[in-house]
């Protein structure tokens, strides 16, 4: 074993030169830094908000790829291969003029090691009465549940809320429900909860409209039947909000042909994310994944045919 | 042009539905996030101080490689092709006993868009006088001027500075000094402004030593004659700090052949970019670099022969 090899781990070495302190020490702190990110796109700044991670089984997480090839792509990822990291990133869009979510986080719905989202929201100097507006990409927990708490508040007194009128017409449809498999009735009464009570005030939008000053709603169905990814343009500048394009870019990006057990139509989110990668990767646009690594944003590469890697930003400072 | 694709360009589309909100707009913040970052390495806790970014320009930045292919290896990492971005994160080692730093900033030397040091570290909760020991990479003035401001205060008054016995020799030799070109002579002077007033105070190490508990010296001479990268072992991890073994991981981890203008001796920190990184590969070790984009941690994967790729950390909760 070479001396660098030994150094480097650790064995058989000298004693340190320098005895404890006497003062107590330090405790260590346990917790991470306030979990946002800004960035501009033209005239527009964004803030990236973090709300934790949750865990899934990596075992059955694929339906069209063998454990072995998953648990090959989770390790050359230094991933744990066990399970799936999923990490949930919304967006605040302050255009000078109004402030825009892109989606809530889990709110006080999700599993335990996420809820951090109104914590990192006010670290980020902003308040939740001063939301002019939340786009909704599509309807499940994750993105919802942060617009009202179990209690039943709302969280956003002011927000106009706007959502696909196509998932509004699957999700909201009771013969729809009523035919629903179990493991999808929760998210239906998840659903009503959740715009329920606010059911006449909720604004249906159509895809490739600018529902918001420099916002278009793109149509990227397979996941759910409306999913919704969202173009920003300022000036000269675009960006695209991909959504739930992927649930974990490590995996989705590296293999757009996996089909994960979250989307509900499978062959369609198949379809729907090479088309995305491909015009990310061919326009060199910045992008953000609200299932991607924190801060969740940077460029889409090309990586061999019809693979791809996404490239994270390079963190500065937003001015 | 596809609807989708003229969506997602933002072209020709109908009016926003949402009209200006009345209370008055949010003005940007136009600043960043507390940038520092917590993780783990056995029972250690580690914070990485981000310290800002400096540019420099790209033309002539390399030795031995054409100006085109930098250009090439730039924007493939979606970077600015006409500068280096330069971007500076030292690490704070708590070992539940100690508070080690792991090279200080540019304290109030550095370029404009550096000097964030001093109040990310305070953000991560920690004082300067708590700090008991600090292992010092190498004498350029980014690592060491953190330590002693411009009015020549000392930084951290309790705080033991451990440097390179190789390195020292090197620096405070009044000879080499004299017989320095021009260029290197504000580094010789610089390194007598932050050590002259300590000197017999600094302790001086050799390679391949525990010098603190856990923390183990290994030689890395190119960049400078005793550059040093520092082994982290806690239970059972491993862990490595790389220093300056890249000036920008994005062209030197993917082109570790490439010699930065930088580097004091480009043939000899070519061979020992290659040898450590070779051993972070092999090792499947978390690694950290003093240049890398925050917060300039993951782990070196290989990418073909003789070149390798920074799989950046995935953003969690250090517990």
């Amino acid at each position: 074993m070479s001396i660098t090899r030994r150094a480097a781990l650790g064995a058989g070495l000298a004693a340190a030169l320098v005895p404890a302190a006497s003062r107590a020490a330090q405790p260590l702190a346990g917790t991470q830094a306030p979990t946002f990110y800004r960035y501009k796109v033209g005239e527009y700044e964004i803030t990236a908000i973090n709300d934790g991670v949750a865990y899934r089984p990596a075992d059955g997480f694929i339906r069209n790829a063998p454990m072995d090839e998953l648990r090959k792509v989770l390790g050359d990822a230094f991933m744990a291969q066990d399970r799936i990291t999923i990490p949930f990133t919304s967006l605040v869009v302050n255009t000078g003029k109004q402030l825009i979510l892109l989606d809530s986080g889990n709110g006080d719905l999700g599993a335990p090691t996420t809820g951090s989202w109104m914590a990192n929201f006010r670290a980020a100097g902003f308040d939740p009465a001063n939301v002019d507006a939340i786009a909704i990409s599509h309807f499940h927990g994750d993105h919802i549940n942060g617009t009202r708490l179990k209690d039943g508040s709302a969280v956003f007194p002011k927000a106009q809320i706007m959502v696909s009128e196509t998932e509004w017409n699957f999700w909201m449809d009771d013969a729809k429900m009523a035919a629903a498999p179990d493991g999808l009735k929760a998210n239906f009464q998840n659903v009503r909860r959740v715009f329920g009570p606010i059911a006449k005030d909720v604004t249906r939008y159509a895809w490739d409209k600018e529902i918001l000053p420099g916002i278009t709603t793109v149509g990227a169905p397979g996941h759910t039947p409306g999913h919704t990814v969202f173009a920003v343009h300022s000036g000269n500048s675009r960006f695209m909000m991909m959504s739930d394009l992927t649930n974990n870019t490590a995996i989705f990006v590296r293999r757009p042909d996996w089909q994960a057990i979250v989307d509900m139509d499978g062959e369609m989110a198949r379809a729907t994310r090479h088309r995305m990668l491909d015009l990310a990767a061919t326009e060199k646009m910045q992008v953000a994944f609200y299932h991607a690594p924190f801060p969740a944003t940077g460029h889409i590469a090309r990586d061999g045919a019809g693979a791809y890697q996404l490239a994270p930003v390079f963190w500065q400072s937003p001015a």
